[in-house]
């Protein structure tokens, strides 16, 4: 953990000096970053993730168009390094707040006029430097619990997260600063939401399958999806992600596993290729008899369908069937849904069913 | 925990009975409910509470405009029933997938065609038996998370939430379940977001201060709102509530405090008319400098402020005042705001300055 702070330290000065220097020699202050959108992000087939391009852009002091963000990426630096300092963490509102005020001058000018702006800073500060914010002593927004067979360090405590009752280790945001001292399950079932994971618990699924349940509360944080990934590549922990059978349920899938469009600079710290799909699936329906409680798909769920099926990261013949499948069918089918076969149709024969038969989508 | 499902089965029982009485006697089958909706709601002075009122309506198995809602009554109160005998819990969504099949005849028709249906006849239930829906084992959306000195029993594992690291102890739907074994706290505090909850945590404002943090993560779950009913009926705890200064902030703190309107048959057993509301206010952004880093309000908030001005539990000369103030300075102020003076003055100065000089809004 200090080996790692100093590492940032030392490239959030290196980017200062790199200022500094041109203001010495009398250059105009400029820096470069790499560039953001679409058309600098691609699919990587070897490593399976959505990846950062080569591209890169440039921010001058000197050209009018750029002060603005000039001096809001450098005011962010510096409070990181502030942070960093200080041994505390910030989130990006409070981040914002902080270095919000008015400047002087003929027509008084804020710092910062919304959220949007430092938060877009904050993100090519990560590129640039390619840290995590949280390496930044930035926090982003927390969601998801946990259950199961692992002991983690966070700030001093210990925590065994087998013994958290119904209500479950609530994952934090930052993963940074928590050590996973110990992890004693065959498996984690990612899930997409709270009730399904609350029903798992209730069979004692986690207990009986030795499991860990992670409920991601719809789409994953950034902590949850750090936490999957240090527990796939730290621990070699096999990962299996249990949506509803949507487009949403693949796109939360799809993130977790290849990383984000937004976020593909970060891919390689926050994505998990190796984690496999286990269900909602459109074959799920007739399998298991339940054509009554599926819902029917709405024109926006279609146009969605249709994206998914352009993009690389679906392009396996498997998911091509599934996505084509659903277009046929014109349904979507939750989770939950499963509690019409039994209570704990899902715990006791869908999962354990799937997992021994190795049924999984890539 | 075991007098209180017998005194469920048994309401249950008597439920299903008065039917079959009247079946056995040849009357059509019927049953009274209390009327919803605003009409059937007062606010009660001397409880402080948002109560219901004593209307009622009834439902005809032979009136063909109640026979739907009257078979979907009593499926949902025999489903109840099973869930009791089995020892489950089922979520909300569970049960409407649960319940829903196609009943034969002519023309095919579905028992529920979506869960609003259903949701709704567990409410009717909720108020013909006078109990909450987590004693008929059934679980509403959970939310929200808690550090602190507090002990609690939850299916069998015993959880101390003071060594919870930065996570904490994620609060389960169901808080029925947990017995509360100690709490060694000097107050509650009760946070609106995520984000400020993390900062007090960072600032070790629990064990400074010797107080429990609840995060209720936006409006409080009924989980959360029960949590906190039980910690100040049972262990007379204090309980201050932070949240936005803002038409929605006093809205959550208002549920919490006084119940809501939708469940106001359950305000008994849900709010904490003795809870005090300690920010933001209005008077704060003078007082502590925070000009520069307000939000202007939006007509829509202008709007619910002229609402809640109306509103009987907003009509104590303090929150007339606030109410009127923010409509005249026309902007609201976030918690997370208080960064602007420095990450720590929330924890350090804000909030004990205000509990030291007993400064709270009632």
């Amino acid at each position: 953990m200090v080996e790692e702070a100093v590492d940032v330290t030392q490239k959030l000065h290196d980017f200062g000096m790199s200022i500094y220097e041109r203001v010495e020699k009398l250059k105009a202050p400029s820096f470069a970053y790499p560039s953001k959108g679409l058309s600098n992000v691609f699919y990587e087939e070897a490593s399976r993730l959505v990846r950062q391009g080569g591209k890169s852009s440039s921010r001058s002091f000197l050209n009018l168009a750029h002060t603005r963000k000039f001096m809001q990426t450098l005011m962010i630096a510096a409070r990181c390094q502030d942070l960093l300092d200080e041994s505390k963490t910030a989130s990006i509102r409070e981040l914002y707040y902080q270095l919000k005020h008015s400047l002087p001058g003929p027509k008084e000018e804020n710092t910062f006029e919304d959220q949007t702006e430092s938060d877009d800073c904050v993100e090519d500060l990560e590129r640039m430097l390619d840290v995590l914010r949280e390496q930044l002593h930035l926090n982003a927004d927390r969601r998801g619990f946990m259950h199961g067979r692992i002991v983690i360090e966070d700030v001093g405590d210990i925590i065994d997260c087998s013994a958290m009752g119904s209500g479950g280790y609530a994952i934090p945001s930052n993963i940074e600063r928590i050590k996973i001292k110990e992890v004693d399950a065959d498996y984690a079932l990612v899930i997409e939401t709270d009730g399904m994971c609350d029903r798992l618990k209730e069979e004692k699924f986690d207990k009986k399958n030795n499991a860990l349940l992670i409920s991601t509360s719809g789409q994953a944080s950034r902590g949850a999806r750090r936490l999957i990934h240090r527990l796939s590549s730290e621990f070699s922990l096999p990962i299996y992600v249990f949506t509803d059978g949507d487009p949403f349920g693949y796109y939360i899938y799809n993130v977790i596993k290849c990383g984000s469009i937004n976020l593909a600079y970060l891919s390689e710290r926050l994505a998990t290729p190796d984690c496999k799909f286990i269900g909602m699936r459109m074959t799920d329906i007739d399998k298991y008899g339940l054509e009554k409680v599926t819902e029917k798909l709405k024109p926006q769920d279609e146009k969605r369908v249709q994206e998914e099926l352009s993009y690389p990261w679906f392009s396996s013949k498997e998911w091509q069937a599934e996505l084509n499948l659903m277009l046929k069918k014109k349904v979507r089918i939750e989770q939950q849904a499963l509690a019409y076969r039994s209570l704990s149709f899902v715990a006791d024969e869908y999962l354990p069913g799937k997992i021994a038969a190795g049924d999984f989508l890539p």
